[in-house]
């Protein structure tokens, strides 16, 4: 027999008390092992809940009591969850944990105190909810270089970007709709700009390569300003316009993390990632491409995999060691913006294809000219930034403004 | 320092290799300690080959070598392979194996004895080839009770299928196509007739459920008789014909595994799987549903699930409970096909939308009739083998023919 304990009961603490005792007898019998809810630990009072015999208000007799084997952190914030965390980690207690922000401010410390004390830090829930992709990455495609890595992995957005596609909405009545519905907060900051996608591309980068890569080092943009009539004319051209988490790795050597609108074209599985899915593709040299689709959010969604981490640590008695990476002290391994390159969607305020084609060069085959003399297309070579510079100054030159770009995604 | 051992040295197995002495530095940092090839057994004679010097002919020297902690099993087939296997495991050596044959016709037995002797039997690669399934579907969603799961599983007939698709091929020419490319065997039965993918679905369906499911249960159709003219008309009512491997558990707490051509609706992930990629989907209370894509065979894809296999093997002391099956002796917890139902796409030899409806009740909006005077449709309501029989008689009364009906896919 062992216990567990779970810290925080909001949304996805209580989805994981729910599934584990919807499922238990299946649970135990994938253990190999009995398996007991030990404690409840939240801030809160709940007097009418079940298990309210099981509450706590202290992460003491968790830490105490030495049959709990795994903790669920499902608190969110990083503060209390990394001192809780940290103190059950240094119990020798594993934990799996939901909590992004967590893992990707403080990952490798509590790796590397989970391998001191012989136990696991586990974060699938961490990344795309419902969707097994930590364990596979470094598990199942241990045996892969990774070259690049490019998900969906905000729901919000994706809902809200859909919603602009299929029924033309604008960007601010379909984020309403998305508030209206439980799928963004109050606060839309955190999906809305990018910041959650960016928490969760810096954990799969930092486990594809092996370095912790923080928020901060990542060029981080979301979709507020993303007009409808680039996401309509962008579809014109064959292409979906998504927030895209990616990472790369450059031939220097370098990785590039970043988080931005680009446009997806229709054959790319990705564009066809609607609603509140996410999608996560992987590349690397044995596998060629794989991707790993499901629910990116939600209570039993985000509680399966917590509860699969837990099931995972019943099973084992000791630390994993490709599950990992490290603090390397500097951002050296981290290219920055300024070199990224990719095909690009423009919208200009000309009809004048010709004078298109003299400053991009080559155009792809479709372009589009709207009632109002603006012209949409993709321009067929790579730019980074100061190409698009170039080409905006000398479009000035000829009084011809870019109303609008985005990057293509090449996966 | 560990050892391993690769038995066979066909495609797969020189596909270890090569991607072993690749990825090597890697692969042990992942592994937390240093890995050596040790062993390449093979029963015929590679003098120029490199490793001419690990080559073995007798399983002997493997079984008596306590520093080979993992065995790679890429000979295919039944014999040798079971025996040799079985061997291994009996002297605490852990296999990986990429023989879907022998895990769908001995799992039972080779994960009894894993478990007998603390060690343990690895398939990942005996499904969806690179693709993460098997650990994904064990451990990550090892809080889910299962509902369904429904793959494209077989590469050759996806391929197949999708060039009558996409350029109008007819069967046999896209089967010849297919054997050029390399991608179908001289002798294309296994994967024509359903054989292959049958065997995985058996893989997908013991684990998911506990209880061993024999290649001999399943309804397995394959797509020999698939008419161009049915591809393309499908196509019309917004659905694609794809090879659909399939295993869902019925009210009645039975299991129904099925391999047969299906038509799969356009806004279905599934339909969008083109070429020799496989896709699988599962459903799960927790998760709602999650899909899995990429590779599902070749040299390197292949090594790849065979080695991530291997680097987890290595980085564990002993059996896992959560991955295993048993054998109950019966197949009462398999339901009989006549009880399979779904939504049907038929083909028949009238343009009269009246008497159909008279016949099938209502149709699908979308109904086509050809220049000859044939319609195809889809039935709203669900339709089991004998209300197809009903059907058809009735239709053959008022002297209508079916030509083709095919079940829809709901997943």
């Amino acid at each position: 027999m062992k216990k567990f304990a779970v810290l925080g009961c909001g949304v996805v603490g209580s989805g994981v008390v729910e599934l584990f005792e919807k499922n238990k007898a299946l649970i135990e019998k994938r253990c190999g092992q009995t398996l007991e809810m030990g404690y409840i630990l939240d801030l809160r009072d709940f007097p009418d809940r079940p298990y309210a015999n099981l509450l706590v208000k202290s992460i003491d007799p968790i830490l105490a009591d030495p049959d709990v084997a795994v903790v669920a952190e499902c608190m969110g914030g990083i503060e209390p969850a990394f001192t809780f965390v940290k103190s059950c980690l240094e119990a020798g207690k594993s934990v799996a944990t939901s909590n992004k922000e967590l893992v990707a401010a403080k990952g490798d410390i509590l790796l590397q105190t989970a391998k001191e004390h012989d136990c696991n830090f586990f974060f699938e829930a961490s990344v795309g909810g419902a969707i097994p992709i930590i364990r596979p990455l470094h598990k199942c495609l241990a045996a892969n270089d990774f070259s690049a890595i490019a998900g969906i992995l905000n729901g919000t957005t994706n809902f809200i970007l859909n919603k602009m596609i299929k029924e033309n909405m604008d960007f601010e009545t379909a984020l309403a709709l998305a508030q209206e519905k439980g799928y963004a907060e109050k606060d839309p900051t955190a999906d809305v700009d990018g910041h959650d996608a960016c928490r969760k591309i810096c954990i799969l980068s930092s486990l594809a390569f092996g370095k912790h890569v923080y928020p901060e080092s990542v060029h981080t943009q979301g979709i507020r300003n993303v007009a409808l009539k680039d996401v309509e004319l962008c579809n014109q051209l064959g292409y979906s316009i998504k927030l895209i988490a990616r990472v790369q790795r450059l031939e220097n050597g370098k990785i590039l993390p970043t988080v931005m609108p680009m446009a997806v074209e229709e054959d790319n599985l990705l564009s066809q990632v609607n609603g509140v899915y996410n999608a996560v593709m992987v590349r690397g040299d044995g596998i060629s491409k794989a991707m790993f689709y499901g629910r990116g959010a939600g209570k039993l969604p985000t509680a399966s995999a917590v509860l699969g981490d837990m099931i995972e640590e019943v099973q084992l008695d000791h630390t994993i060691p490709s599950q990992t990476w490290v603090n390397v002290g500097n951002t050296d391994f981290i290219e920055d913006f300024s070199a990224f390159s990719a095909k690009r969607y423009f919208r200009t305020t000309t009809a004048d294809v010709h004078t298109l084609t003299e400053i991009f060069g080559e155009l792809e085959n479709r372009t589009v000219s709207t009632e109002d003399d603006e012209t949409v297309f993709i321009v067929s070579a790579s730019m980074n930034a100061a190409d698009v510079d170039r080409a905006v100054k000398a479009l000035a030159a000829k009084n011809i403004q870019v109303l609008a770009q985005y990057p293509v995604l090449v996966s």
